[in-house]
């Protein structure tokens, strides 16, 4: 998407109802390119084959909204799906049995990373939902459940090979290897392990975790396996077995540190200039003092701020784009409000209303995330609720 | 609230229904007190006597949920609120007419700071909206929307004293001042600026930022006017002036930079223990493997992350407390985990399901938000939809 398709007015095509009003006088447009996803689920199928290509749409599909993204994943082809959380599963259940792939033969296949509390076993069943268990205590819970359904439930099995966060450890899986019939009670469907550096191909850590990972599989019955994240599916096949989870790069992130970003960009966030500011005295901007000018400046004030997630990490060193220029973020970061330096900018590019880009072509979430000092991750998890949300590209066809 | 209250499982108190199942599955509680907040609102109420205190109840009340926030602060008294845009005005107003206070005589007054932005003008009238107005277009086209509607529509008029990001600017007054009737054309109910470094009190920019508002008001009407947020309610009643608009502190954010924070707490967050794992060989904990753990130790895993709105930039800095200690946040926060080191807690205060306070008395909004290097503003606008909220001291009584 380029600037010019939003107009000069960021609700100029969107008539003159309620929702109009609405979507000008909301903090920003943010534009979701469902298209984009399915683009990026169909490279990444195509470089894991023959592997599975599942994907993670936890934290509401990394803020860009899962029941909206799920049905485009599963329209594109996708049959399993990782969540963190039993809502999540839930909403995810929920929008793929209003899909258009609800009719599909084999009903899609949900995991939840984060395991079953204890005492939900039976509402994970009741949705279909698939923990993935991560200690001897959930296994043994999940094998009552079983009994108590009559036949053994399908789950997964996490196990740590160095993140040291969530899984059986090396002792645990000792233990269980040790007493085969505490799998044989839960129907065993995948293992899993998670990667801690696999945005490094040159990481020793990989390697590392790989080993381990061979290792405490062999000792377990023969199952599935999964290992490779989005930056996992681009360190070979070798890390692919037989099921690939990608998420970041399903949403544009760069899988791979400092190389060329092959996947598609999918979000646009657009602020609102709500007023521009010519200063001609030296002059202070925004929270703190934190900016001065002491020359002539132009200053617009965007209708974004840290409520919306344009994290307060970017005052003084974010930038946005606007009528063909990069424009850097002057001052603080406010909580609804942020100031960019658009003295570069030609006035008539700068009415009240005016569109800026702060996500999208120009701004790519990882330059975002680069200038915030965090990670693409963080930038769309946080991405807030006061914007008019457009999701485009939503795909009609039949299944490829 | 305390530790105990919570009980070792952080669904104890929630019965057996599918709602306990949601609320032992999310990723945290989050409890709100609202009675503390009416309190705040209270407390500076009396302070800033004579002048009216307001309260700012925008993004969504700094995050806690302005639909039950604006009710609680009308119950105790509050008159007149701010929010930013248009959709927290409508919110708001539904809030109030549904609320204990919808039958008093005089309706509440909101304004909205971002202005209205253009066509939205009838909108504003509708909903009983009064944009503080920023520019001098804005109040033509207000004045426009009056001579509509047949008389003159309330709105604020804001004018810049130092802030450089919304209202008019030196310039902007003088041709203000020099053409009255533009005033005249709307029905001008107040004249607010804004304070930049409030909450440093001997900064000089205060006493610049009073000097020029006092001048620039002095050329226009009469009128009501305000000036001190939260932090310029401690600036002392030369900053009161008519009307002070608190927002942050209401909220339990201290509002002097250095100084006892005098306002009751309102926000507890607590995650739940997923997983407690002993490492006693060499190890490394989380994503890039940031964080190396030589002797024997034990890691906590709990529910919380960067997509929650527990900020990335805590890794590796910030703090959580569980079974009566302070403990050290290791390795990088992940999107939907974050791991602390424990060793020093009890293994029986460390169950699955154990509830670790991650805001509250022990972890106060502003430490958290020190630890992130950001203020406790992005804290509370930050917190995250995945929590189970419960709403505490929700005032029944008339108001006071």
């Amino acid at each position: 998407m380029t600037e010019s398709d939003l107009g000069s007015d960021l609700g100029s095509d969107l008539g003159s109802d309620g929702a109009a009003v609405t979507a000008i006088a909301a903090q920003g447009v943010l534009t979701i390119d469902l298209g984009a996803i399915a683009a990026n689920w169909r490279q990444l199928r195509d470089r894991a084959r023959p592997a599975e290509c599942a994907a993670v749409v936890k934290a509401d599909a990394y803020g860009l909204g899962a029941a909206r993204v799920v049905p485009a994943l599963a329209a594109a082809g996708c049959q399993t799906f990782f969540v963190a959380t039993f809502d999540e599963g839930v909403l995810a259940r929920g929008a793929l049995s209003r899909g258009a792939a609800a009719d599909r033969a084999a009903e899609p296949v949900i995991y939840v990373l984060n395991g079953a509390p204890a005492g939900a076993e039976a509402e994970f069943a009741r949705w279909r939902l698939r923990p993935v268990l991560n200690s001897l205590a959930e296994i043994d819970a999940w094998a009552a459940a079983s009994r108590a359904a009559g036949h053994p439930l399908p789950a997964a099995l996490h196990l740590d090979t160095g993140m040291s966060r969530l899984g059986l450890d090396a002792g645990e899986q000792r233990r269980l290897a040790a007493f085969p019939e505490r799998v044989a009670a839960i129907g065993l469907t995948l293992l899993i392990s998670h990667l801690a550096c696999a945005d490094e191909p040159d990481h020793p850590m990989n390697g590392e975790q790989r080993r381990r990972f061979t290792a405490a599989a062999a000792m377990l019955p023969a199952c599935r396996r999964s290992f490779a994240n989005s930056s996992g599916v681009f360190l070979g096949p070798a890390y692919h077995l037989q099921l690939v989870r990608p998420g970041a790069a399903l949403y544009g992130i760069a899988p791979t540190a400092g190389a060329p970003n092959p996947m598609a960009g999918v979000v646009a966030l657009h602020g609102r200039v709500l007023q521009v500011r010519e200063i001609d005295t030296p002059r202070t901007v925004g929270y703190g003092a934190s900016h001065r000018v002491d020359g002539p400046t132009r200053i617009a004030t965007v209708s974004v701020g840290y409520a919306d997630g344009f994290l307060r990490s970017l005052s003084n060193r974010g930038c946005g784009f606007i009528g063909g220029h990069t424009v850097p973020l002057v001052g603080r970061v406010s909580m609804d409000l942020t100031t960019f330096d658009v003295s570069a900018v030609p006035p008539e590019r700068l009415t009240a209303g005016a569109a800026m880009e702060l996500i999208g072509p120009n701004r790519p979430v990882d330059a975002v995330a680069e200038a915030a000092g965090t990670i693409g991750y963080e930038v769309l998890t946080s991405l807030g609720r006061r914007y008019h949300r457009v999701y485009r590209g939503e795909m009609k066809a039949v299944p490829c």
